[in-house]
């Protein structure tokens, strides 16, 4: 691509290129000229030129004042290779044709025959170094694949995610913003995505109170002194707020739930008929997450988890973790998660001669483990193992949700603690009348709700089941005779609990359904002359499909019971 | 009272002893002597002796040094003249029979003949000064009336509102505790204690859907710059959360919502069509407040608030307001709280002259304070008026709710506001096609929910009605046998949404009815061999009302309809 780009603009200068997972990139210094998406073709043209025509890449390692004298009109190159020098390292350049640049190495046998299926992908701005303070040089982004099959594969996958991107739908359906003020990574959930958000949470509350958990409210932020106990300030103090310090008071916002549950649980003695207890809380948390790593509702700074910390007596952990997985696979199927294909777990474990990042005690990681392994051989889970992944306290089962692009992401995770029972000192009263320590299962049920919900804008591409879309019908009238009628028929909707809207609009009927279809909104129903004589509706869906005239009540019981259930059609 | 304290312990040195509002205390060092609250009768007897006997209070002004010849065995009066003296005020000293103190004045006439109706309330530790580095004194707390009738009525409100304290009923029912290592004024609620917040949030969101708001969900924290744009930071500085710094960013805990909402307004183009828009939330917020005044959960330092602002063309404001007022009666008459009796409204003003603390628009003020007036007036509310009581950006009407011990107190406000819009330029597209500017309604529907539920608990002494009480229903076997009958109840009821609950334990009928009563729980179901032939439950109130034999499924039907129409039985 270099070579290509020197070939049409002879005063660019070249500067640095490295692959990337899904590809590589090259930064330029176009000087004078500008390029834009629309040369990438060009540039395409004149790679598969020039590489047909190379037979091999030639290493040479030369001395600083060789590379210096052969880049002499690129400061880049020179910066770099007095970079090079200084660290002591080993120069390389290589040669292929005319074209010549600095390169540690690493490159196919036979460029002519073997770089043919490539495809530029983009171009943006980018800092030389990536500091401010430098230039702004141009990046052109392009990937490569061993054949046409697999580039095109991996197009289609990208035009895929491209289409479902969260932050793309989110915008077009007007779900969520953000707002400088405010603050990178704090997004505001707008009227509609703020529906979706209040389902999602009143569905786990009622079904997670349904199955014996109970739910509480705790602040989102302690005393420091909460996470020094816990031991979890040196491992999360990086991703942590600062502290805020006022009167006698330290305090900080919470990346995690379970001291503040843990405090519960101690706040009066518990006996062995309380137990398996089950604290559970829809939980505000808080982590500052670097700024290049923030993406939309996928990884922000803020976010809610549908969080519980299970007490239980050692000997039921497993009985317990079989119900947690239960309830999880319950849960995602009801969103349209289907284990198995939309996700799977890993069973993340300890690394035993790491004692600095593992609570020492191999008994109960071995009891630990065998408990998770026993859990997931038994419901026939798909899982695969991986080491050295457990948390610090114990290990781990995480849940693997695969992303429209087709990567792997661990979502949420079931955590077997033996130590904060420890650190805390929960305790208690066994069937003896002795004291006795519980162990503590941390889980997720879904995962923070700003994740679930751009993991389900991507996954239905906004056209969400119609108990988690905004609004759930819009009523056309075709003429303003049919207004009242329309108008009515929205009211009745309402009342029923159902989110309906009313397309006041002077527009054409053309038109307003092509708009409730943008929308994405489950039913239209349009109602003429005909339909408000008769007291009826015609319904049409949003992908087209028409249910023909019905009586309004007829369409009120069906849309009601879809809602009720939590269809997925 | 400190002359029959010195008369009873002769070596007692009395050191400082004020009015305050709801008597007097004073604060004496006992030397090696300890008192008790068992002690206070016979101080009262002593004091009545005393006083009978004196005819008047003699003044006479002092000089230092007399006044140290007066208390030489007394360090603490001595650091009190010497205090005096440096500041250079006049000394006093006051004398009835034998007893002479050191006082500013303001006595009855007649002592002998005006002093009769007191009573000492309590003892307590209160440091020298306060500060904990002097030494431990002990404060006997005492009121004093002109009337037997009304010291009568006093210690009668005060025994309700120290049985209704919602401190000491929030701890035996479980309702909610504070942790020394999560800190002060910040309460976790339990199971129990969350159901009443989820039941009050749910009411609150699902009405003001159905009234047309728009509820949300936004970050509880902001970049500090936010404040400064809104101009609420150097209002409430001092009640805020120190500022996060951190990398490049600056942030706070918001102490209102207001600016969020204002970013979601101007996140897109708003037309007139749209207006009045209701932005809503169940909004956290955080303000610092001192820790001398924390109180249980009628003073916190986060708490959850039905907030809303509402967008509206200024001719529109008053159907907007009267609306709101309208709402307020709904959500709080359902609680329980009648307008007139439980609460009334205070129109607060802004003070023309004070440029300083309102801002400056005497039209716009004029304009805003009639607004608030008008609605006040048409709807008959129960009202009065209070200058310079108003917001910076507009004047208010505040909801006074009477707490338990007579006392009346701001519970939430109205407030009509014309400042924010200009300082965030808040636009929308007027009829014509032309830019205008709105004005914003800051309004709650309901207090804090912290304060709300401490209203509630105070009010209902824990009984809460029965949508509200965190267990419904406690089925009692009368005897072993009985058991699995009792848990089909139990269960019958659980899936019809009711919060129920057996009591396993191998007691008597007697002790299980006596602590479901104590656990204030609407309602008991007894059930025997009698009733498990029968498929009938024997139904009891808490308060002890026998509802005879029913079919269970004809005790669901009513308990359901009490239940959905939120009814105060």
């Amino acid at each position: 691509m270099a070579a290509a780009v020197i070939s049409l603009w002879p005063n660019t200068r070249p500067t640095l290129g490295p692959p990337i997972e899904e590809g590589f990139y090259y930064d330029f210094d176009f000087g004078k000229d500008k390029i834009s998406e629309d040369d990438l073709p060009k540039i395409e043209s004149e790679m598969h030129k020039i590489v047909s025509s190379w037979k091999s890449f030639e290493k040479e390692e030369v001395t600083p004042d060789k590379a210096k004298d052969l880049f002499k009109s690129n400061s880049y190159k020179i910066e770099l290779v007095d970079e090079l020098q200084k660290e002591n390292q080993p120069l390389t350049v290589y040669k292929s044709g005319n074209f010549i640049d600095l390169c540690r190495g690493g490159h196919v046998e036979n460029p002519g025959q073997e770089i043919k299926y490539f495809k530029l992908l983009s171009v943006a701005g980018a800092y030389w170094r990536g500091s401010e303070k430098n230039k702004m040089l141009t990046r052109i982004y392009g990937t490569a694949f061993a054949s046409q099959k697999e580039l095109e594969e991996y197009l289609e996958r990208r035009e895929l995610a491209e289409e479902s991107d969260h932050r793309k739908i989110g915008k077009e359906l007007d779900l969520f913003v953000f707002s400088d003020l405010v603050g990178k990574g704090l997004p505001l959930l707008t009227p509609k995505g703020s529906v979706i958000r209040r389902e999602l949470e009143r569905f786990v509350v009622d079904e997670e109170i349904k199955r014996g958990y109970q739910h509480v409210y705790t602040p989102p932020l302690a005393k420091t002194e909460l996470y020094r106990v816990s031991g979890h300030y040196p491992y999360y103090k990086k991703t942590m707020y600062p502290v805020m310090r006022v009167d006698e008071d330290e305090l900080i916002l919470r990346p995690m739930t379970c001291p503040h549950h843990f405090m519960l649980f101690k706040s009066r003695p518990r006996s062995y008929k309380e137990l398996p207890l089950k604290i559970a809380e829809i939980s505000p948390q808080f982590r500052y997450e670097k700024s290049g790593e923030l993406s939309g509702l996928m990884r922000v700074r803020t976010f809610i988890l549908s969080d519980s910390h299970i007490f239980t007596p050692k000997e039921r952990a497993k009985e317990v973790i079989k119900d947690v997985i239960e309830l999880i696979n319950f849960l995602n199927g009801k969103l349209g998660f289907e284990v198995g294909k939309d996700y799977r777990f890993r069973l993340s474990l300890g690394d035993r001669s790491d004692e600095k990042k593992y609570f020492k005690d191999d008994k109960a990681w071995d009891y630990a483990e065998d408990v998770l392994r026993s859990v997931l051989k038994e419901i026939g889970a798909p899982y695969f193992e991986a080491e050295s992944q457990a948390a610090f306290y114990g290990p781990k089962i995480d849940v693997q949700i695969k992303k429209v692009n087709g990567q792997e992401e661990t979502a949420f995770t079931v955590q077997y603690d033996f130590v904060m029972p420890k650190r805390f000192e929960l305790k208690y009263i066994n069937e003896k009348g002795e004291e006795a320590e519980p162990v503590v299962i941390h889980r997720a049920s879904v995962g923070a709700f700003e994740r679930t919900m751009a993991f389900l804008i991507e996954k239905y591409k906004g056209k969400f089941p119609t108990w988690l879309a905004p609004v759930q019908v819009k009523v056309l009238p075709i003429t303003e005779r049919n207004l009242d009628y329309a108008n009515g028929v929205t009211k009745k909707l309402t009342i029923e609990g159902i989110r309906a809207d009313t397309d006041e609009r002077n527009e054409t009927l053309q038109a307003k359904i092509r708009d409730a279809q943008l929308e994405k909104i489950p039913y239209m129903l349009i109602v003429g002359d005909k339909e408000q004589q008769s007291e009826t509706i015609s319904g049409r869906g949003r992908s087209g499909k028409d249910y023909g005239v019905h009586p309004l009540e007829t369409f009120i019981t069906n849309i009601k019971n879809d809602i009720e259930t939590k269809s997925l059609q």
